[in-house]
């Protein structure tokens, strides 16, 4: 598939995720040649927010940078950088879209905030008391961080996982002893580039105070990206906004905004399934090959080929509901009952697609997915934030999340696949069986076949174990 | 200071605290090159535990991995070869001796063990039933991991601090972003030499999954010696061990012995100050002149100079007592309640030099030092060690551990000097001021002077704040 149509299809998801929120976020990326697409979209993301005036980035630099910086993207199947800029979209749309109940904290007058910045945006509709803009609570710096920490987050990516890396003692995984591997390569080959040139420094008018705290802070996030580390987060985030008795996120420290920064990161880098279902297999696709790639390469070392990875046997299907199922629907419903997810209120949406009833039996993560009830923290939140804020509800209202519809539509998706093919294979045991008594040796392949497959149903798409990296 | 002298001093190390356990460890160091002091320290402790032919360790891989390895050390004041092989000298020191209480868990036939390495040592008095060998309670792989990671820890160590290479954007701070970057150069350097020349495997006849697991116990224990993790991990420990209804180590644990061979590096790595005086002293100069060196540098960038690293303004006094105040007795603490630490019981000491009573107001967490009562676990302890080990005590008995005197004589020695000096400078105040009407240039001089001593009076030796390294 050539960049035209990868360009054509990031378009169409952009489209497609602003449209329905009825605030288009346009990229014209018709216009960028296929070198040039992450650096036109940090482009009109700090053009966007204001960022160029707020740390006076000098031009020259910028665009000398983030081009080298799209250029070390390698022209792999999945990990380019059109990912890059997808997963800066993720974090872009995140921090920018209204949220419905969102609570806004009032801008500190001794640090710059973002709060300016995406007050003063058109498509934010400030006049909507009861929705909030993510952004606004997170300092300018914090959320120029997060957007360039999501352009460098898989900058020089080899198209192997951590795993791989790890098991054949490849230098890279000698060099970070075996720990986050890839995404210590990324941020620090990305910032190599950064500061072993003084065309490409960008952020020379930093103080030393602000460009010390912007290095850590794009650091964290592209180190927050390693799945292995997916289910302490997710599970720090639920500890901090959404068990019982959680303290919930309290804006006004660093900590608890960068774990933020770190979810929001997180979500971005694996929201294909929160994608309209065409793009989303597009993106399957995509990412199949790349474990392919591996696959064969494990096959000619003499290797097992890891799980999902064997393209004589691919498992599309499996790969992708056991990837929703078990990392996308988790975080997702984290991130819809912390209230940080973009969507309507309920009664506000005339036309909503589809009312989130339907085959959901096999993943209870996911029923929180459309018009799920985003309860807001602020019915008993005593903060001062809510004192001075008129958003108080006294009920619970539902909100539409296009996000979580996505996600559901999906997993529904592969769920029928799934059972369409264990439908066809059993048939195709039963044709075998038929024929037992003409070929033993055909009966005993299949048998094998069949021994394998109960193995594989039960195999989940396990980052803990496997250390694999998307 | 020559090599041949630093040979010396280790060798008056090594005795000193081999002497007094009654069981003389001997290095013959004399014989050893000013060049060959770590890999012979390292085949003598190798050959003393059996881990040659327990591993079917190759000698000629094994020489030329450890002379290459001794070579990479850099000939720095204090971070040399020198010092890796001190550090090499504690955790065999730790693993190897007598220890009062100290509960031997029963082998797992499954598992190598180092038991039955440990159970055969001559030096061992096996007929001592109120004793035991803390390597006893590791499997063989896991105590040469330790062995091979003190030897490993400093690799290369260009004599400066992490905080240093961090605020000068050094390449090696970019690369590992940041985050504990000596030890993870230390890490990668050492097993880079290791993996890039067959020369040098002498793990080429371990199996895949005891390669796997001793790489990642090296790994873990030399990343364990930053020392701005100290505070965590000392803190995990007294929670783990220490604190009221803390579970106890559960030797059965992997994870439980990991943490105690964490403890083990760490308190080797600093544990200058557990030695006699003399040794003690001569390592101090050696840090001094290894800060200053780094000093003299940031002095050169026009960068400030570092607490403790100006020569002009030389603080030996309360570096020391900071260092032992605030690392190491906290440390040497926990591991003697824990009762980890080689001793006697003190009716079983003829001559005990001292009584641990004397000058210790100012450093609380000493008061734990000479003659203090190692408490046995084992009085309440239910566990199946227990039920099997006639050492249960009926009475909380006190041990003699030589290196909590040393660190109390040592503690003791810098506050008498810290005293000392201030008296000296009061008294050049009492001149200058009587001498004021003479000169008020010189009294200028002189309040300045002044105004600095109380900053640096309350100036400790925060690691955690400067993310230093020793």
């Amino acid at each position: 598939m050539g960049y035209a149509l990868i360009c054509k299809l990031s378009l169409s998801t952009h489209c497609c995720v602003g449209c329905m929120n009825g605030t288009i976020l346009y990229f014209d990326l018709e216009r960028s040649s296929r070198t040039q697409i992450l650096s036109h979209m940090c482009y009109k993301v700090f053009l966007e927010t204001g960022l160029f005036e707020t740390f006076r980035i000098p031009m020259k630099e910028f665009i000398t940078y983030f081009h080298a910086l799209e250029l070390g993207y390698r022209d792999k199947p999945y990990h380019n950088r059109m990912h890059a800029g997808d997963v800066l979209h993720g974090v872009y749309y995140l921090t920018s879209q209204a949220i419905p109940g969102f609570q806004m904290v009032p801008a500190d007058p001794e640090t710059p905030s973002a709060s300016d910045i995406c007050g003063q945006r058109a498509w934010f509709p400030v006049e909507e008391a009861s929705y909030g803009i993510m952004g606004a609570n997170f300092t300018s710096l914090e959320l120029m961080a997060l957007y360039v920490a999501a352009a460098m987050h898989d900058y020089d990516h080899p198209g192997r996982t951590n795993a791989f890396l790890v098991s054949t003692h490849a230098k890279e995984a000698i060099l970070y002893n075996d720990r986050s591997v890839l995404e210590n390569h990324h941020a620090a080959a990305a910032w190599s580039l950064l500061l072993s040139n003084d065309d490409c420094n960008f952020l020379k008018y930093l103080d030393k105070a602000e460009f010390k705290r912007f290095r850590y802070l794009v650091i964290e996030a592209i180190l927050a990206t390693d799945l292995k580390r997916h289910f302490e987060i997710v599970a720090e985030f639920n500890s901090k906004v959404n068990e019982h008795d959680s303290p919930g996120i309290d804006w006004t420290q660093e900590d608890d905004r960068l774990l933020v920064m770190e979810v929001c990161i997180k979500l971005a880098d694996i929201n294909g399934p929160c994608k309209v279902h065409d793009i989303h297999v597009q993106w399957t696709y995509r990412i199949a090959e790349e474990f392919y790639e591996q696959g064969d390469e494990e096959a000619e070392l003499g290797l097992p080929i890891s799980p999902f990875m064997d393209r004589d046997h691919p498992q599309l299907a499996r790969l992708q509901e056991s990837f929703i199922n078990h990392l996308v629907a988790p975080l997702c419903k984290a991130c819809a009952e912390a209230g940080i997810l973009p969507g309507y209120w309920i009664d506000d949406v005339d036309n909503v697609e589809g009312d989130g009833e339907g085959d959901n039996t096999t993943a209870d993560e996911l029923s929180i997915a459309t018009s799920s009830c985003q309860e807001t923290d602020n019915e008993n939140d005593e903060s001062s934030y809510s004192d001075d804020n008129p958003t108080i509800f006294n009920c619970k209202r539902k909100v539409f999340c296009l996000q979580t519809k996505h996600l559901q539509d999906n997993h529904r998706h592969w769920m029928h696949v799934i059972k369409d093919e264990s439908k066809k294979k059993d048939e195709v045991v039963a044709v075998k069986t038929e024929s037992v008594a003409i070929s033993t040796e055909d009966a005993m392949e299949t048998i094998l076949e069949e021994n394998n497959t109960p193995h594989s149903l039960n195999r989940s798409f396990s980052f803990e174990k496997e250390d694999s990296k998307l």
